[in-house]
């Protein structure tokens, strides 16, 4: 393991600016002396468009694939056309460094607010497919603004694609305690990619037969994490379906002040970029309101990829032991949250 | 108004059967004596596919094309390939009879159990397109079953089927008290579609004043669903998008035993099909235990369309009453549910 962390980072729009300093914050207290912590900030998001009209330029690119990891805040403002940082950086930059497993835990924490009556156990983990689907800018207008306007989006699914991160899956799904894995996808109706993804899942599962698999639909799925979330052990889906439960499933573990996600390219042939679910949330900007736990625990995320798994337990540790005492402590700023898993991961 | 009704019946697999035969009670129990009730009883499904090979043919569709509305059960059995009755039935029948506007209400009654903390406010309806988006069939597959392996799905959307479903939106929005229209889509990554969805949208709204009207993004609508479900009121939405937000819907408000559907053709071209949003539910097929209510309810939906809204508010009334009393009413069997909604609505 390096000793040495070279990080990129993009605290982006709206609150991402405060919450990634609550990340670096906690990040430099878990590491121990001897890793040599280097970052670099980047401008990228509204600001840099406004100004330039750039949202991720093949130098960037250069620039970003230099580092070991990138840890991003938010990107997005109601100032910008939707889909314009959307298409032109998110979504870019996954596909250009290849981030083809979207890694997304959801845990519900005792004592942490759930819109679900009952307090259900909740512990599962969303390997979402992040380069292929609806995703990837495939289709197309004509007649743009006419009465005969049409337009397409086309999923594109490759035995390559879906065969990768389903592997990735099952070896997740093979090294948690309950193995067990669940394919979710809407087979029945998108019957070309539904087979494709139903015969890459059952012929790897060959391979694993300690995990037991099974399937369900996406709008099932949906029922499921709700009225019996506990049923998930690891799902593995589509980028679409994906982007989908992975919300619901943050909405039902905590909300998505909690949730934390992964871009990750495996293989390391680029760095792979972790952020927090929710979005820049501009109405709460620059109030110091918005809760880092998200951020911190896509710095875990982003600790346990570069082999760092103690530190990444201790930060994992240090959220959940917040998070279990937050409703005897009152309100608390973003900065003031981040001093104290700050403090907790360096005692 | 005719008074009189030509029903082709479709109980179909599993508990459609069961539930379809309530369905049927509480219609007889709730009609006028001077409205002549017609039916005729079509056996799609499972067993005719085994037996002959068939889901729905050209003949078949001529025959239901005579009745003035379709009441079905549920289709789909696992002995039969997923896909082959839900394309070769289900989309067939939605696609031939031109069902548009796929209507699906979700009411939460007092004392109804929800998976939701704290007894939330809801009730909206959900105007999900039926025949367009990703359920079109187009798409496709080359090099199967090797490792290139490519397969597609082609999200179809016309500006014809995305001004008319959205129209039929505004239209029963301005019909309900809140007056609220809400658009759920991905325009910020399905672009195309996105942008031909927000614009039809943007542009009908200009002729619904008095309708206030917002877009959400379909992951960000599932948050809300468990979070904030009193927020809406109608919802107009994509295929694929409303196939997956009306399931965790009924989850929400009731669960999917008292989820009721529409595939309508607003224009009378064609008949429209009523069916609870619930599966055959093979698991607890021919056991009395289904709750025939979706059917039921499904039922209303069927009168109101014809026009005979009166006895649809009886049913929606007596279900209403049956489920708010149902917790002091012990396990009842399938058909008891429906002698006592069939008592209810013709006293
Ligand atoms: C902002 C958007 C492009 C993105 C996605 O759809 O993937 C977001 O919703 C997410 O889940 O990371
Ligand atoms: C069975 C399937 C074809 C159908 C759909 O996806 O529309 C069902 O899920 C529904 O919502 O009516």
């Amino acid at each position: 393991m390096s000793r040495s962390i070279n990080l990129a980072v993009i605290p982006g729009d709206g609150i991402g600016q405060e919450v990634v300093a609550e990340g670096l914050k906690v990040l430099s207290a878990v590491l121990p002396q001897d890793v040599k912590l280097e970052t670099k900030e980047y401008d990228f998001g509204a600001r840099r468009y406004h100004a330039t009209g750039e949202t991720l330029t093949d130098a960037d690119l250069d620039a970003l694939k230099r580092h070991d990891a990138i840890l991003l805040g938010a990107i997005g403002d109601p100032s910008v056309p939707s889909g314009v940082l959307e298409r032109g950086f998110l979504l870019k930059l996954r596909f250009a460094f290849d981030h083809h497993v979207n890694l997304r835990p959801s845990k519900l924490l005792p004592g942490v607010a759930t819109p679900l009556a009952g307090q259900p156990e909740i512990d599962f983990v969303v390997v979402r497919e992040g380069t292929e689907g609806p995703y990837t800018g495939n289709g197309g207008t004509i007649r743009k603004g006419t009465e005969h306007e049409i337009a397409t989006e086309v999923s594109v699914n490759t035995a390559y694609g879906v065969e990768r991160v389903v592997r990735d899956a099952f070896a997740r799904a093979q090294a948690r305690p309950r193995k067990k894995l669940t394919l979710v996808h809407k087979n029945n109706v998108l019957t070309f990619a539904g087979h494709l993804w139903t015969n890459v899942f059952n012929k790897v599962a060959e391979e694993y037969p300690e995990v037991t698999t099974d399937y369900i639909h996406v709008d099932a799925a949906t029922i499921y994490l709700v009225t019996d979330p506990a049923r998930f052990d690891v799902i593995v889906t589509d980028n679409l379906f994906g982007d989908i439960i992975t919300d619901l499933a943050a909405a039902v573990s905590g909300g998505i002040g909690v949730a934390a996600s992964g871009n990750i390219n495996p293989g390391g042939e680029f760095p792979s970029m972790f952020e927090p679910v929710h979005g820049s949330a501009p109405d709460i900007a620059g109030q110091g309101k918005a809760d880092p736990s998200a951020t911190v625990l896509s710095v875990a995320l982003l600790l346990r990829h570069l082999g760092y798994d103690a530190e990444a337990d201790r930060i994992d540790a240090a959220v959940a032991a917040d998070l279990t005492e937050r409703s005897s402590l009152g309100a608390r700023s973003t900065a003031r949250i981040g001093d104290a898993l700050a403090a907790r991961v360096a005692g």
